[in-house]
Protein backbone atom coordinates (compact mmCIF):
# COMPACT_ATOMS: atom_id res chain seq x y z
CA UNK A 1 0.00 0.00 0.00
CA UNK A 2 0.87 3.42 -0.99
CA UNK A 3 0.37 6.55 0.93
CA UNK A 4 0.21 10.56 0.22
CA UNK A 5 -0.70 12.81 2.88
CA UNK A 6 -1.18 16.55 2.10
CA UNK A 7 -2.49 19.71 4.90
CA UNK A 8 -5.00 22.43 3.93
CA UNK A 9 -4.70 25.71 5.91
CA UNK A 10 -7.56 28.01 5.81
CA UNK A 11 -7.62 31.37 7.62
CA UNK A 12 -11.66 32.62 6.26
CA UNK A 13 -12.17 36.49 6.26
CA UNK A 14 -15.96 35.51 7.37
CA UNK A 15 -16.90 33.56 10.32
CA UNK A 16 -18.60 31.32 8.45
CA UNK A 17 -17.52 30.17 4.82
CA UNK A 18 -18.05 27.08 2.55
CA UNK A 19 -15.02 26.60 -0.02
CA UNK A 20 -15.10 23.76 -2.90
CA UNK A 21 -11.97 22.11 -2.27
CA UNK A 22 -12.32 19.32 -4.87
CA UNK A 23 -9.34 20.94 -7.45
CA UNK A 24 -7.01 20.57 -3.88
CA UNK A 25 -8.16 16.98 -3.55
CA UNK A 26 -7.85 15.82 -7.39
CA UNK A 27 -4.49 17.66 -7.24
CA UNK A 28 -3.19 15.18 -4.29
CA UNK A 29 -4.50 12.10 -5.99
CA UNK A 30 -2.79 13.24 -9.05
CA UNK A 31 0.60 13.61 -6.96
CA UNK A 32 0.23 10.41 -5.18
CA UNK A 33 0.40 8.01 -8.03
CA UNK A 34 -2.16 6.07 -6.95
CA UNK A 35 -4.67 4.14 -9.13
CA UNK A 36 -6.85 2.53 -6.73
CA UNK A 37 -7.52 3.10 -3.33
CA UNK A 38 -8.95 5.87 -1.34
CA UNK A 39 -8.95 9.39 0.26
CA UNK A 40 -9.30 10.75 3.47
CA UNK A 41 -10.42 14.89 3.63
CA UNK A 42 -11.11 15.17 7.29
CA UNK A 43 -10.76 18.94 9.06
CA UNK A 44 -8.32 18.76 12.07
CA UNK A 45 -10.93 21.24 14.25
CA UNK A 46 -14.01 20.35 16.33
CA UNK A 47 -15.97 23.72 14.63
CA UNK A 48 -15.70 23.04 10.74
CA UNK A 49 -16.49 20.07 8.62
CA UNK A 50 -16.10 18.52 5.18
CA UNK A 51 -18.83 17.56 3.06
CA UNK A 52 -19.88 16.34 -0.49
CA UNK A 53 -22.74 18.22 -2.21
CA UNK A 54 -23.48 20.72 -5.19
CA UNK A 55 -21.18 23.81 -6.28
CA UNK A 56 -24.36 25.46 -6.59
CA UNK A 57 -24.41 28.73 -4.77
CA UNK A 58 -28.21 29.24 -3.67
CA UNK A 59 -28.07 25.18 -2.12
CA UNK A 60 -24.69 26.59 -0.04
CA UNK A 61 -26.80 29.56 1.42
CA UNK A 62 -30.07 26.97 2.50
CA UNK A 63 -26.90 24.55 4.19
CA UNK A 64 -25.77 28.07 5.75
CA UNK A 65 -29.29 28.95 6.79
CA UNK A 66 -30.72 25.14 7.44
CA UNK A 67 -27.83 24.52 9.55
CA UNK A 68 -28.60 27.83 11.67
CA UNK A 69 -31.72 26.87 12.54
CA UNK A 70 -30.75 23.43 13.62
CA UNK A 71 -27.91 24.48 15.45
CA UNK A 72 -28.64 28.07 16.22
CA UNK A 73 -26.13 30.57 17.22
CA UNK A 74 -26.80 32.82 20.51
CA UNK A 75 -27.76 30.22 22.25
CA UNK A 76 -26.56 29.82 25.95
CA UNK A 77 -25.31 26.62 25.50
CA UNK A 78 -23.17 25.60 28.88
CA UNK A 79 -20.16 25.15 26.44
CA UNK A 80 -19.62 29.22 26.54
CA UNK A 81 -19.11 29.13 31.01
CA UNK A 82 -15.77 28.30 29.31
CA UNK A 83 -15.54 31.32 28.25
CA UNK A 84 -16.01 30.32 24.52
CA UNK A 85 -18.86 31.76 22.74
CA UNK A 86 -19.04 28.76 19.15
CA UNK A 87 -21.19 26.24 20.60
CA UNK A 88 -23.43 26.35 17.68
CA UNK A 89 -19.85 25.76 15.45
CA UNK A 90 -19.66 22.21 17.54
CA UNK A 91 -22.98 21.30 16.54
CA UNK A 92 -22.91 22.52 13.04
CA UNK A 93 -19.70 20.61 12.89
CA UNK A 94 -21.44 17.09 14.46
CA UNK A 95 -24.40 17.60 11.70
CA UNK A 96 -22.57 17.71 8.39
CA UNK A 97 -19.41 15.76 9.67
CA UNK A 98 -16.10 16.68 10.11
CA UNK A 99 -14.50 14.00 7.62
CA UNK A 100 -15.54 12.02 4.02
CA UNK A 101 -13.63 9.12 1.98
CA UNK A 102 -13.97 9.27 -1.48
CA UNK A 103 -12.83 6.71 -4.01
CA UNK A 104 -10.34 6.86 -6.24
CA UNK A 105 -10.46 4.70 -9.49
CA UNK A 106 -7.70 4.74 -12.33
CA UNK A 107 -5.80 7.32 -11.14
CA UNK A 108 -9.21 10.05 -10.31
CA UNK A 109 -11.36 10.73 -8.12
CA UNK A 110 -14.36 8.47 -8.53
CA UNK A 111 -17.47 11.06 -7.86
CA UNK A 112 -20.60 11.51 -9.49
CA UNK A 113 -21.85 14.70 -12.14
CA UNK A 114 -22.67 17.04 -9.30
CA UNK A 115 -20.27 15.55 -6.62
CA UNK A 116 -18.13 18.77 -4.98
CA UNK A 117 -15.71 18.35 -1.78
CA UNK A 118 -16.18 21.21 0.32
CA UNK A 119 -14.70 22.35 3.46
CA UNK A 120 -17.46 24.47 5.81
CA UNK A 121 -15.92 26.50 8.02
CA UNK A 122 -17.93 27.52 11.40
CA UNK A 123 -15.77 29.49 13.71
CA UNK A 124 -13.76 31.19 11.24
CA UNK A 125 -11.31 34.11 11.25
CA UNK A 126 -8.11 31.84 12.34
CA UNK A 127 -6.19 29.81 11.45
CA UNK A 128 -7.25 26.11 10.43
CA UNK A 129 -5.91 22.70 8.97
CA UNK A 130 -7.46 19.93 6.99
CA UNK A 131 -5.71 16.57 6.33
CA UNK A 132 -5.62 14.58 3.02
CA UNK A 133 -4.79 11.26 3.06
CA UNK A 134 -4.48 9.48 -0.54
CA UNK A 135 -3.96 5.40 0.58
CA UNK A 136 -4.15 2.68 -1.79
CA UNK A 137 -1.34 1.12 -5.28
CA UNK B 1 -3.30 -3.91 -1.21
CA UNK B 2 -6.04 -5.20 -3.41
CA UNK B 3 -9.04 -3.75 -4.45
CA UNK B 4 -12.45 -4.80 -6.09
CA UNK B 5 -14.84 -1.88 -7.50
CA UNK B 6 -18.47 -2.22 -8.08
CA UNK B 7 -21.45 0.26 -9.05
CA UNK B 8 -24.88 -0.65 -8.29
CA UNK B 9 -28.14 1.43 -9.95
CA UNK B 10 -31.14 2.45 -8.74
CA UNK B 11 -34.05 4.00 -10.43
CA UNK B 12 -36.93 4.39 -8.12
CA UNK B 13 -40.40 4.03 -8.73
CA UNK B 14 -41.00 6.43 -5.63
CA UNK B 15 -40.02 9.62 -5.00
CA UNK B 16 -38.50 9.01 -1.85
CA UNK B 17 -37.08 5.09 -0.88
CA UNK B 18 -35.11 3.22 1.39
CA UNK B 19 -33.72 -0.07 -0.29
CA UNK B 20 -31.44 -2.25 1.99
CA UNK B 21 -28.32 -3.42 -0.05
CA UNK B 22 -26.46 -5.35 2.27
CA UNK B 23 -26.75 -8.87 0.33
CA UNK B 24 -25.00 -6.42 -2.78
CA UNK B 25 -22.23 -5.46 -0.61
CA UNK B 26 -21.37 -8.96 0.78
CA UNK B 27 -21.66 -10.35 -2.52
CA UNK B 28 -19.07 -7.39 -3.67
CA UNK B 29 -16.77 -8.55 -0.17
CA UNK B 30 -16.83 -12.27 -1.81
CA UNK B 31 -15.84 -11.56 -5.33
CA UNK B 32 -13.21 -9.74 -4.31
CA UNK B 33 -11.45 -12.49 -2.38
CA UNK B 34 -10.15 -10.00 0.57
CA UNK B 35 -10.38 -11.15 4.27
CA UNK B 36 -8.79 -8.02 5.52
CA UNK B 37 -9.74 -4.75 5.17
CA UNK B 38 -12.71 -2.28 4.72
CA UNK B 39 -15.53 -1.58 2.15
CA UNK B 40 -16.83 2.02 0.97
CA UNK B 41 -20.52 2.24 -0.10
CA UNK B 42 -21.02 5.38 -1.34
CA UNK B 43 -24.02 7.35 -3.21
CA UNK B 44 -22.88 9.28 -6.55
CA UNK B 45 -25.19 12.24 -6.16
CA UNK B 46 -25.78 14.69 -3.93
CA UNK B 47 -29.69 14.05 -3.34
CA UNK B 48 -29.33 10.16 -2.18
CA UNK B 49 -27.59 9.11 1.03
CA UNK B 50 -26.15 5.70 2.38
CA UNK B 51 -26.44 4.68 6.09
CA UNK B 52 -26.47 1.44 8.67
CA UNK B 53 -29.77 0.85 10.57
CA UNK B 54 -32.43 -1.37 11.41
CA UNK B 55 -34.36 -3.38 8.58
CA UNK B 56 -37.48 -2.77 10.56
CA UNK B 57 -40.61 -1.14 8.50
CA UNK B 58 -41.50 0.98 11.60
CA UNK B 59 -38.60 2.60 11.97
CA UNK B 60 -37.76 3.08 8.04
CA UNK B 61 -41.65 5.39 7.99
CA UNK B 62 -39.88 6.57 11.19
CA UNK B 63 -36.43 7.82 9.35
CA UNK B 64 -38.40 8.96 6.33
CA UNK B 65 -40.83 11.08 8.39
CA UNK B 66 -38.20 12.91 10.61
CA UNK B 67 -36.12 13.36 7.56
CA UNK B 68 -39.01 15.35 6.71
CA UNK B 69 -39.16 17.68 10.09
CA UNK B 70 -35.69 18.31 10.00
CA UNK B 71 -34.96 19.18 5.92
CA UNK B 72 -38.64 19.75 4.41
CA UNK B 73 -39.50 19.55 1.47
CA UNK B 74 -42.04 22.27 0.13
CA UNK B 75 -39.61 25.22 1.58
CA UNK B 76 -39.26 28.17 -0.76
CA UNK B 77 -35.57 26.88 -1.04
CA UNK B 78 -32.78 29.51 -2.91
CA UNK B 79 -31.75 26.49 -4.80
CA UNK B 80 -35.07 26.62 -6.20
CA UNK B 81 -34.12 29.97 -8.43
CA UNK B 82 -32.09 27.55 -10.67
CA UNK B 83 -35.58 25.80 -11.77
CA UNK B 84 -34.71 22.54 -9.41
CA UNK B 85 -37.52 22.08 -6.51
CA UNK B 86 -35.14 19.21 -4.70
CA UNK B 87 -33.53 21.49 -1.73
CA UNK B 88 -35.02 19.14 0.70
CA UNK B 89 -33.13 16.07 -0.95
CA UNK B 90 -29.66 18.25 -0.33
CA UNK B 91 -30.50 18.57 3.17
CA UNK B 92 -31.37 15.38 3.49
CA UNK B 93 -28.44 13.74 2.06
CA UNK B 94 -26.25 15.68 4.71
CA UNK B 95 -27.99 14.90 7.32
CA UNK B 96 -27.94 11.83 6.48
CA UNK B 97 -24.76 10.90 5.16
CA UNK B 98 -23.80 9.88 1.37
CA UNK B 99 -21.35 7.42 2.54
CA UNK B 100 -20.56 4.38 4.61
CA UNK B 101 -16.97 2.46 5.43
CA UNK B 102 -17.58 -1.23 6.79
CA UNK B 103 -15.17 -2.95 8.19
CA UNK B 104 -13.93 -6.73 6.27
CA UNK B 105 -12.84 -9.13 8.59
CA UNK B 106 -12.16 -13.22 7.87
CA UNK B 107 -13.69 -12.45 4.42
CA UNK B 108 -17.29 -11.13 5.43
CA UNK B 109 -18.75 -7.96 6.61
CA UNK B 110 -17.94 -7.55 10.17
CA UNK B 111 -21.10 -5.70 11.22
CA UNK B 112 -23.52 -6.24 14.40
CA UNK B 113 -26.11 -8.25 14.69
CA UNK B 114 -29.20 -5.32 13.48
CA UNK B 115 -26.68 -3.49 11.12
CA UNK B 116 -27.85 -3.43 7.34
CA UNK B 117 -26.93 -1.02 4.77
CA UNK B 118 -29.09 0.85 3.29
CA UNK B 119 -29.64 3.20 -0.35
CA UNK B 120 -31.63 6.13 0.75
CA UNK B 121 -33.49 7.95 -2.72
CA UNK B 122 -35.13 11.31 -1.74
CA UNK B 123 -34.97 12.10 -5.38
CA UNK B 124 -36.28 9.06 -7.44
CA UNK B 125 -37.69 7.71 -10.67
CA UNK B 126 -34.27 9.02 -12.65
CA UNK B 127 -31.12 6.48 -12.66
CA UNK B 128 -28.54 6.85 -9.73
CA UNK B 129 -25.37 4.82 -8.69
CA UNK B 130 -23.56 3.55 -5.85
CA UNK B 131 -20.14 2.76 -5.61
CA UNK B 132 -18.77 -0.45 -3.94
CA UNK B 133 -15.02 -0.03 -3.68
CA UNK B 134 -13.60 -3.21 -1.03
CA UNK B 135 -9.40 -2.72 -0.23
CA UNK B 136 -7.04 -5.08 1.59
CA UNK B 137 -5.18 -7.91 1.71
CA UNK C 1 -1.07 -3.45 3.90
CA UNK C 2 -1.15 -4.50 7.24
CA UNK C 3 -4.34 -4.69 9.57
CA UNK C 4 -5.04 -4.87 13.44
CA UNK C 5 -8.42 -5.87 14.84
CA UNK C 6 -9.70 -4.84 18.25
CA UNK C 7 -12.91 -4.71 19.66
CA UNK C 8 -14.26 -2.40 23.09
CA UNK C 9 -16.96 -3.71 25.03
CA UNK C 10 -19.50 -1.07 26.64
CA UNK C 11 -22.02 -1.52 29.23
CA UNK C 12 -22.97 1.82 30.34
CA UNK C 13 -24.32 2.61 33.90
CA UNK C 14 -26.94 5.57 32.37
CA UNK C 15 -29.39 5.08 29.14
CA UNK C 16 -27.33 7.36 27.46
CA UNK C 17 -23.54 8.42 28.14
CA UNK C 18 -20.66 9.58 26.17
CA UNK C 19 -17.47 7.99 26.81
CA UNK C 20 -13.78 9.31 25.79
CA UNK C 21 -12.08 6.34 23.88
CA UNK C 22 -9.58 8.39 22.48
CA UNK C 23 -6.73 6.28 24.63
CA UNK C 24 -7.94 2.92 23.34
CA UNK C 25 -7.89 3.89 19.75
CA UNK C 26 -4.05 5.21 20.04
CA UNK C 27 -3.39 2.31 21.88
CA UNK C 28 -4.51 0.48 19.17
CA UNK C 29 -2.46 2.23 15.89
CA UNK C 30 0.46 1.62 18.70
CA UNK C 31 -0.21 -2.77 19.11
CA UNK C 32 -0.27 -2.62 15.11
CA UNK C 33 2.92 -1.31 14.13
CA UNK C 34 1.14 0.62 11.19
CA UNK C 35 3.03 3.78 10.61
CA UNK C 36 0.87 5.21 7.52
CA UNK C 37 -2.78 4.70 7.33
CA UNK C 38 -5.97 4.87 8.87
CA UNK C 39 -8.24 3.55 11.78
CA UNK C 40 -11.91 2.46 11.34
CA UNK C 41 -13.56 3.60 14.54
CA UNK C 42 -17.14 2.20 14.58
CA UNK C 43 -19.99 0.96 16.74
CA UNK C 44 -21.38 -1.83 15.99
CA UNK C 45 -24.71 -0.76 16.84
CA UNK C 46 -28.26 0.78 15.24
CA UNK C 47 -28.67 2.44 18.81
CA UNK C 48 -25.26 4.26 19.27
CA UNK C 49 -22.78 6.02 17.77
CA UNK C 50 -19.22 7.70 17.16
CA UNK C 51 -17.85 11.27 16.67
CA UNK C 52 -15.41 13.40 16.83
CA UNK C 53 -15.31 16.67 19.20
CA UNK C 54 -13.89 18.08 21.81
CA UNK C 55 -13.46 16.78 25.75
CA UNK C 56 -15.55 19.15 27.32
CA UNK C 57 -18.10 18.46 29.99
CA UNK C 58 -20.11 21.50 28.97
CA UNK C 59 -20.50 20.70 25.26
CA UNK C 60 -20.94 16.91 25.71
CA UNK C 61 -24.06 18.30 28.21
CA UNK C 62 -25.13 20.73 25.19
CA UNK C 63 -24.66 17.66 22.79
CA UNK C 64 -27.06 15.35 24.56
CA UNK C 65 -29.78 18.24 25.14
CA UNK C 66 -29.21 18.85 21.14
CA UNK C 67 -29.51 15.49 20.28
CA UNK C 68 -32.56 15.44 22.63
CA UNK C 69 -34.31 18.26 20.52
CA UNK C 70 -33.95 16.64 17.09
CA UNK C 71 -34.65 13.30 17.81
CA UNK C 72 -36.96 13.33 21.06
CA UNK C 73 -37.79 10.72 23.44
CA UNK C 74 -40.92 9.92 24.36
CA UNK C 75 -42.53 10.61 20.96
CA UNK C 76 -44.78 7.55 19.56
CA UNK C 77 -42.51 6.03 16.98
CA UNK C 78 -43.81 3.87 14.52
CA UNK C 79 -40.86 1.52 15.92
CA UNK C 80 -42.53 1.26 19.24
CA UNK C 81 -45.21 -1.09 18.12
CA UNK C 82 -42.37 -4.19 17.70
CA UNK C 83 -42.56 -3.73 21.38
CA UNK C 84 -39.33 -1.37 21.62
CA UNK C 85 -38.89 2.32 23.39
CA UNK C 86 -35.81 3.18 21.38
CA UNK C 87 -36.94 5.28 18.07
CA UNK C 88 -35.28 7.87 19.39
CA UNK C 89 -31.79 6.39 19.32
CA UNK C 90 -31.90 5.25 16.41
CA UNK C 91 -32.53 8.55 14.83
CA UNK C 92 -29.50 9.56 16.94
CA UNK C 93 -27.54 7.48 16.46
CA UNK C 94 -27.94 8.13 12.60
CA UNK C 95 -27.57 11.93 13.24
CA UNK C 96 -24.32 11.66 15.34
CA UNK C 97 -23.19 8.55 12.74
CA UNK C 98 -22.46 5.24 13.69
CA UNK C 99 -18.75 5.52 11.97
CA UNK C 100 -15.21 7.56 12.09
CA UNK C 101 -12.34 7.30 9.63
CA UNK C 102 -9.08 8.48 11.42
CA UNK C 103 -5.66 9.27 9.77
CA UNK C 104 -2.04 7.36 10.93
CA UNK C 105 0.22 9.57 10.39
CA UNK C 106 3.88 8.44 11.45
CA UNK C 107 2.81 5.76 13.46
CA UNK C 108 -0.14 7.64 15.95
CA UNK C 109 -3.30 9.10 15.45
CA UNK C 110 -3.01 12.70 12.77
CA UNK C 111 -5.76 14.45 15.08
CA UNK C 112 -6.16 18.71 15.60
CA UNK C 113 -5.25 19.46 18.91
CA UNK C 114 -8.47 19.34 20.14
CA UNK C 115 -9.73 16.59 18.74
CA UNK C 116 -11.48 13.36 20.66
CA UNK C 117 -13.14 10.31 19.74
CA UNK C 118 -16.47 9.56 21.69
CA UNK C 119 -18.14 6.26 22.02
CA UNK C 120 -21.73 7.84 22.18
CA UNK C 121 -24.41 5.29 23.80
CA UNK C 122 -28.21 6.24 23.43
CA UNK C 123 -29.81 2.93 24.67
CA UNK C 124 -27.40 1.70 27.13
CA UNK C 125 -27.24 -0.76 30.65
CA UNK C 126 -26.47 -3.36 28.14
CA UNK C 127 -23.87 -5.02 26.20
CA UNK C 128 -22.63 -2.95 23.26
CA UNK C 129 -19.70 -3.53 21.26
CA UNK C 130 -17.18 -0.88 18.50
CA UNK C 131 -14.46 -2.38 16.71
CA UNK C 132 -11.21 -0.44 15.92
CA UNK C 133 -9.62 -1.81 12.67
CA UNK C 134 -6.00 0.15 11.81
CA UNK C 135 -5.20 -0.74 7.70
CA UNK C 136 -1.76 0.70 6.51
CA UNK C 137 1.51 0.07 6.05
Amino acid sequence: MNSHTEYLTFNTEDHREYIDITGEVEEAVRKSDISEGMVLVSAMHITAGVYVNDAESGIIRDIDEWLGRLAPEGVDYHHHRTGESNGDAHLKSLLIHHEVILPVTEGSLDLGPWQQVYYAEFDGQRKKRVIIKVMGE
